[in-house]
């Protein structure tokens, strides 16, 4: 859409990109995708068509990423040398060994400052307003740690003063902040990866017990690129699902205060 | 449902468990939610009924979670004087000052032991499978970094020697890699979360930028509670999206091998 097309909106005499949300999202069928969704360990042979892969992957990317930057990837496992050590790399199991698909799901700390650039070469509309284009020529600096994450020490004492007076953000400033900011909008994604496959008839396994030194160099990976997860893929079994799902007491987790 | 009511299936002349997939979801009900899912800057007053509200919450926690263990929790500020706090901590941004509810999505470390015993006594078929027990008797060891990572630099040394010859686990150890595995699967709730309210037809916003020393502080949470995210809810205003979506190509982000 060019950005002379961009609907728009009058408020107070100003003109406002408008996006209203549908009113027509059945919930009860929205409820079926999530209810259904379990972890499934045993798939049968029947393949994922590439159009549901494609548009799941699409969906998966839909989901909010801290500032838009995106720091997610999918490494759609095809080879079969390299599906075999995949499989291995996952203690075997049952879940990766039966999977009609295995996604190595990966979280980047190393694409901010080149997609904060991007960012604004791509802005969607006619003008980057002024605090969007500081925001992300600010941005690189933020999630530098620097050496031996010296910048975020100093950051930290920095901000930590300042905090006594007002609120500041906290972070993320050393190397494993930055590198759970970016695992969690990976897991953003991947949640709408396996409820994607869901909505469309299939299964998912998500597996985080795998050895990542593994999956690392056999997808060539350097050290910020985090293997987050594998997600296997495919239709369940009739004995794909192994056990009813367990949820504590609501009470444990939700608190009004 | 008791256990002797579980649904089974013969399957090679033994009983197993039987949960089939819903046939009737229909996909593109599921991709308008998705799709029309945005970060959404400014709310109208009309308040979320407490129904909605506490079923998005019980949506966000069917989502995956490593080892079935729940590691979140979810904060409703509801009162006046910490409502206000938290906005002041979310550094006052429309997103959260406009919000019909704010949520503090809180990962949580110290309550693997607990949830692994309880898992057991909780669990939902007549047996516990011996491989399950011994799993969840084993689980704390692995999520236990000891005093100043001693213990996970021990396993990381034990595990990186093992990893010679086969696959081995390579985490979590440390505290950086334990919380790292609590914000994961608090992450994948939090999604489900915003979609659930999507589907209710309210919008969200996930806030990262905000002062969690305050946010903690207010909540009494001890340092082995790290608030994820806040995420603000409501009706969206005409004009509270404020641009269109932005995605690079999926090139940079999906890869076959």
């Amino acid at each position: 859409m060019s950005s002379s097309e961009l609907p728009t909106i009058n408020m107070g005499g100003k003109q406002r990109y408008y996006e209203p949300a549908p009113q027509d999202i059945d919930v009860d069928n929205f409820r079926k995708v999530i209810t259904s969704r379990r972890s499934v360990r045993k798939f049968t042979s029947k393949p994922i068509p590439q159009a549901v892969l494609d548009d799941c992957l699409d969906m998966a990317m839909l989901a909010p990423c801290s500032s838009g930057l995106q720091p997610w990837e999918f490494y759609v496992v095809r080879s079969a040398d390299k599906k075999a050590k995949l499989v291995k790399a996952c203690m075997s199991q049952w879940a990766a060994k039966s999977a009609a698909e295995l996604i190595v799901c990966v979280a980047r700390t190393d694409r901010v400052n080149e997609f904060s650039r991007q960012m604004l070469r791509e802005w969607p509309m006619p003008d980057v307003p002024p605090l969007v284009r500081r925001y992300y020529q600010l941005i690189p600096y933020n999630y530098t740690p620097g050496p031996m994450n010296s910048l975020a020490y100093l950051k930290k004492a920095a901000f930590g003063i300042g905090g006594l007076v007002a609120p500041v953000p906290r972070g993320p400033y050393t190397r494993a902040e930055v590198e759970a900011w970016a695992i969690k909008s990976t897991a953003l994604a991947c949640e709408n990866l396996v409820l994607a496959f869901r909505a469309h008839g299939f299964d998912t396994c998500m597996m985080e017990g795998f050895d990542a030194a593994r999956v690392s160099k056999m997808l060539k990976l350097d050290s910020n690129a985090i293997p987050v997860m594998v997600i296997g893929a495919g239709e369940r079994t009739d004995d794909g699902v192994f056990w009813p799902q367990i949820r504590f007491d609501r009470s444990l987790f939700v608190h009004e205060v």
